[in-house]
């Protein structure tokens, strides 16, 4: 479903009459756009009923939405039921649902290999503008690395010798800051203060050892307001070097929270087009949470709670348990989950204008399907 | 005092004249509640003032309201000094403090008392449009469960089997989630993922053995943004089947911090007619805090410390003290308070505009009364 | 550099020529003050581009931006490389690294020596209208004690006799809330529920024993959002009666978060007038954040990790490390970070917009400067 999020670009398909009571309603999908007009999205959808109940509804809904009064006869105005109104609202909260996981170009997060030369880790990051498909329909000209957001995920040993070789094809200078990694001081990307820009057209190597293990981020921190509120960010984590010192987890996986171009994203998506998170009973699973956006992002999950094991990567004292965890901009947050509790669960930002408006659940919404 | 808050609704008694100074002020006293126009607004105080010193107020007053010059002479305007200025402004901050606690309709978070059979405890939840007053006067159209908001506090027991019976008297469909409670997948709540919507007019059923103990929320899972905040939420705690592992307390509270319809509110109403918590000399007070709210809401407390006990219904392994404690939307923290400094303590939230303007305390204030 | 930030005043050395690329930009400049505009502000500085390339700048800028053609020919207008356009950029943000730390007309959180009268500690604070200078030539009306933003820092000692003498000389009347401090409740300066207002003109005497240790405030609680806001703020400090008990650092400093007049802040300036750290390597620093705005800052420190020993004063069971430390108005959070790494970190608030412009860094943004 298109419809949803905070877009810009008005797909095509938005066209498509594929549920029959939407036909020829388009003015009024744009307007119920706006999660936060609410009492008057209901109104919307009210007068936006056909004239007579029972007719057929796609040349009934015309009526109203063009104007045009065919006849020399007023067509009689009959309110809609309630039941008849929140059977249409229903309807566009179920399209949502069904579509899940719908399918979009591109997508972000994706394990980057490196090159290796001489015992050195060698990634190679081109920042550019990328087209990046937020929902189905949803096109957005993001600032990405390797064309994808989030940026591809870094992930190596502590203690590994890392190369980062940044490739700049943006019309703006940037740079790369490593946060959360305790690299030496003309490593950390701060322009003029540990660095100059990177200029458009020209390259900058960075090389480190992997210091502090943990979930950590990298990110541009030039003009970064606007550079990584475009795409340019990614998840850099550092395997411990010990493994024993790791928790057990059968699958280990990233969020990304954003908030930036295309809205409210997890991994760069918005529902439905988000990624499920699956595992079978009783695997336990981490989630490495990471916020990029500019806003807190209290995240929820159904069904099962979270025992909190690290914050920005570093292992807590005593780990804790919660059902909703409160993410701040530039934070890290790791979870285990032990999945108990078979079903498909919802997962989502609880605050709620970040998850869902009146034509259904959209942006930070995702699920965690538990297999029997 | 009615004029407090983020009221849409301009109550009858505003024009009352029970205070001297604000004869004949109505549109200046419309004009004061935005909270954020705090400079302008004391020139506004000054600019109202009668035309001469010592002059029958009321009548003096009127002149710069009505612009009407009824001789030919000017009146001479001399501007007030700091101190009735001052004066003024007090007198609104009085009014307020002395309202405290203010009357008003309908109160919520009242427990609700279960229909038992064949060991089953049956609640009954009737979401209905209902009006309701948050401060003296003013009165809101909220969405609520049985004509209360928050809705009725469900308490049950781990391992009691509850049966929760949804009425849907709304113009829109809705359902039911569990916040926090560990049901199975078909009982928890979200449309087209567990269940299908309850349309207006009809009932359904949930059932399910009371898992997880702990401070936990019920609201609409559905068109949320909207549902949840007109109204539908309410409080579900879960005692422990062991009552021996819960920390003593000699009161024992729930806080539900809001901001939707209404405005900020602490269990449904705004200050002055937020309930005080009273405590005798000595006593330990739990709050249970809840976030039904769009926003973080840091409670501070005056006076004596919180020890922080659990989060979303954990116990925390190790509890910690503060006086300020953030809490986010979905978030549920227990804390205790040992009630060792008598007297009449400010408790509210410290983003500062969601509890004071220019014309008093509003909003999300509330105040512990120890006693001697 | 003096154009970052939310200021209302425009200083006079704006118009200096300073950076040659800049000259007869006025009305550019102005115009990126906004950050929000960040896309159209890339744009502006491509359509100011000089008429040719390589004349002479300060004339050929003056014709796109007086639209002054003096000869009957019109000037070709070359598009700027992206090259140029960046070089244009990072010149400002160069400027504002470059400048910091800027040298600024007064300090604020100074520390205030008592008088000591028969073995009381007493503390003068005079509220009152003030100068104030945010950024280089960046001046403000703040509302301040003993003329400084945020007031003096108030260190005493628990168990120590104190006594704090308010005069208020502000056009509204004022009170003093000690935030933390658990004294007797008639010293805690909440007008009408434990003092009067203290008038324009008045004095008011608080005077308590200094209880529970740890790192508290000051400030207005009558009118607050707005007093606060403008300055009526300061650290309260109490060390423990038994320092065996405090962890050992070799500097002790404070940073007062604010995000009112002057808008974002650190101890009352702006970035790049804000003060940096610095210490020594192998040095312990600890920090004592404390909200005294109106948001969430969460702060990041580059280079190395903080741990986090109390809470509002009162110290953590077990402490934890991060990097990012998400601070809610009214919050006190104590950390200590191990200078292990030298250089000069970047120290800021990861909510992006409450730290970087298209102009360049602003507002809450400071340097730890690890001296090898």
């Amino acid at each position: 479903m298109s419809e949803h999020g905070r877009s810009t670009v008005i797909p095509a398909e938005e066209t498509r009459d594929d549920v029959n009571f939407l036909a020829s309603s388009g003015s009024r999908r744009a307007f119920l756009r706006s999660g936060t007009l609410a009492t008057i999205a209901t109104a919307a959808l009210a007068a936006c009923k056909p004239g007579a109940r029972g007719a057929d509804s796609s040349s009934a809904v015309a009526t109203p939405a063009t104007g045009a009064v065919t006849g020399g006869t007023m067509p009689v105005v009959v309110p809609p039921t309630p039941r008849e109104t929140a059977d249409a609202m229903d309807a566009m909260h179920e399209k949502g649902v069904k579509a899940f996981p719908a399918k979009t170009e591109g997508k972000g997060n994706v394990l980057l290999e490196p090159r290796i030369e001489k015992g050195v880790k060698i990634y190679e990051l081109t920042a550019k503008k990328t087209p990046w498909e937020v929902t189905p329909g949803v096109k957005v000209e993001a600032w990405a690395y390797n064309g994808m957001v989030p940026g591809p995920q870094i992930r190596v040993r502590e203690g590994d010798r890392v190369r980062v070789v940044l490739h700049n094809e943006l019309p703006e200078s940037t740079v790369i800051h490593f946060h959360g990694l305790e690299v030496p001081n003309n490593q950390d990307g701060v322009p003029f203060m540990t660095q100059p820009p990177v200029k458009p057209g020209d390259s900058y190597t960075y090389e480190f050892t992997a210091p502090n293990s943990g979930s950590h981020m990298y990110h541009s921190h030039h003009n970064s307001t606007k550079q990584v509120s475009l795409g340019l960010l990614g998840a850099f984590i550092i395997e411990p070097k010990n493994r024993a010192n790791e928790p057990h987890s059968d699958i280990d996986t990233v969020l990304i929270l954003n908030d930036g171009l295309g809205g409210y994203t997890l991994n760069g998506k918005g529902f439905p087009a988000t990624e499920p998170l699956v595992a079978k009973l009783g695997q336990t699973l981490r989630v490495r949470f990471m916020n990029e956006g500019m806003m807190i992002h209290p995240m929820h999950l159904h069904g099962m709670h979270m025992t909190v094991i690290t914050k920005d990567g570093w292992p807590l004292p005593y780990p804790y348990r919660c059902d909703t965890l409160n993410i701040a901009p530039g934070e890290r947050w790791d979870v285990l989950v032990k999945c108990t509790n078979p079903g498909t669960w919802a997962f989502h930002c609880h605050i709620l204008p970040h998850a869902e408006s009146e034509t259904g659940m959209f942006g930070m919404v995702t699920a965690l399907v538990v297999k029997a």
